[in-house]
């Protein structure tokens, strides 16, 4: 699928040694934390942070699902730009997209897709309507343009 | 997409104190270390490593492509079960899936697709024929079953 | 310094593919893994753990001080055996000695000096006295033989 | 032991969402990732890497020994000052000493050894004289200053 022709986002990361692996280049796993440490970054551009608690109860964005596919190795010392599109701002649910880059050459890209939760001691986790205070970091939402059913697992 | 019936391989694994993140559960990205190293122990039961190095080249198994979805977060000390299947074993790469279970409860599917690789100094990374030492732990390439046309990237 | 002639647990631990980095070998740190992930398996062997929370409060074990010397490097697949010691039962802390070898080589040595402590939200993180319920696991307590004074940290 | 007065070099690093724990705190083993990843950073500021390889063969510096303190816990985004003390430039090897800092709070203090040498595919590591081209970095070898005697692990 196409992102979007302009990033929401972009940022970069420099490749640490413990990143690599006896095949030296980044482990395939450091790619989805890259991916969701340029999503705090992105958050924090506008005040928010992916987790935050308080009184031992707080709000945050578990991940629901996430995919990469990797497309040329990366290795240390590399300087990485990361970009981040919005690819659907559901009404309980965001679902962003990765492109990673060292210069001309795709590295990897990526989805994931995270869900606006409540998280209270020993209760389950409960995923709430997305606060329009995020309005301008990932757009609003707008039903009639939202491609998926808001249902309970889709929202 | 649903399963084969019978997993090809079943292991365990103990979710240690440092896969937790500051939300209480398994932080997403280990859950894909999780998978490779269940794939790992899958090789080595018929002596087949994911990755060996002689003279400073070697062969591997490098993640072309990798996805996964979170169904129910996993805590501290919890024992999951992890199911792998082998979902296309193609000429030149292998999907595998994955379930992991704690009892009852799915935690997480995913599936991996790698491809069998050849590294040597300062060249680039080249994929080859999966060697038919492989057939009796992830089947026989099958022409005729494949789903998916044999090419420079899918095979 | 010499730890005592028997250890007080032994356990074995795998080298994953990702615990490598780029030089081929294990990367220095997740040895401190290794020993923490030892550690709960020795506290689990009599039904406690490093960390356990209700209604959001907990009580657990944050590392206060660690060391490790690294004798020979460790390789994926390896099967590194670690023998815990416990090098000083203090009033409120512990503090365990590690040994990690391959086989007849040792690979590294480790300290770690544990507290036990209350964790609860939004308050500073509080050492209390260890539990005489750990006096099977790490002996009891014994303010003649204890070669440090008893003080707010040191205890 | 006290650090020298002025640190060699001072960089700072973002806490990230997966360096915490269930305990809602940065795990202790990331301390020493955050240390080596300063280390890096400070190789580079000359062009220097931790580690380099060419033909398969290279030269790196692994770690022989590593400690740490753990003064006052650090929390997800927070952004902490890492300040780098050579504490002893040996002839073979490099002791390192960190603080790392959250404003006015001391987070940790940690000190690391490191051997210069050269890795090649299927032969033991090997330890170097560490090359003047390091002089800048890290001062000049001073047989009369140095307080450790030469020897073959002590370099």
């Amino acid at each position: 699928m196409e992102p979007a022709t302009e990033p929401r986002f972009v940022t970069t990361r420099r490749v640490e040694f413990v990143d690599t692996d006896m095949a030296g280049i980044v482990h395939f796993s450091n790619f989805f934390r890259y991916m969701e440490t340029a999503e705090a970054e992105f958050f924090r551009s506008q005040g928010h942070s992916l987790a935050s608690t308080k009184n031992g109860s707080g709000v945050g964005w578990p991940r629901v699902a996430a995919s990469a596919s990797f497309k040329a190795p990366a290795y240390h010392n590399d300087v990485l730009e990361i970009r981040i599109y919005v690819r659907r701002r559901g009404f309980k649910s965001l679902t962003l997209q990765f492109e990673i880059r060292r210069g001309e050459t795709l590295i990897a890209t990526g989805q994931v897709k995270t869900a606006y939760c409540r998280f209270r001691p020993d209760q389950p986790i409960e995923s709430l309507e997305i606060p329009a205070t995020f309005d301008s970091l990932i757009g609003p939402y707008d039903p009639a343009a939202d491609k998926e059913p808001v249902g309970k697992d889709e929202g």
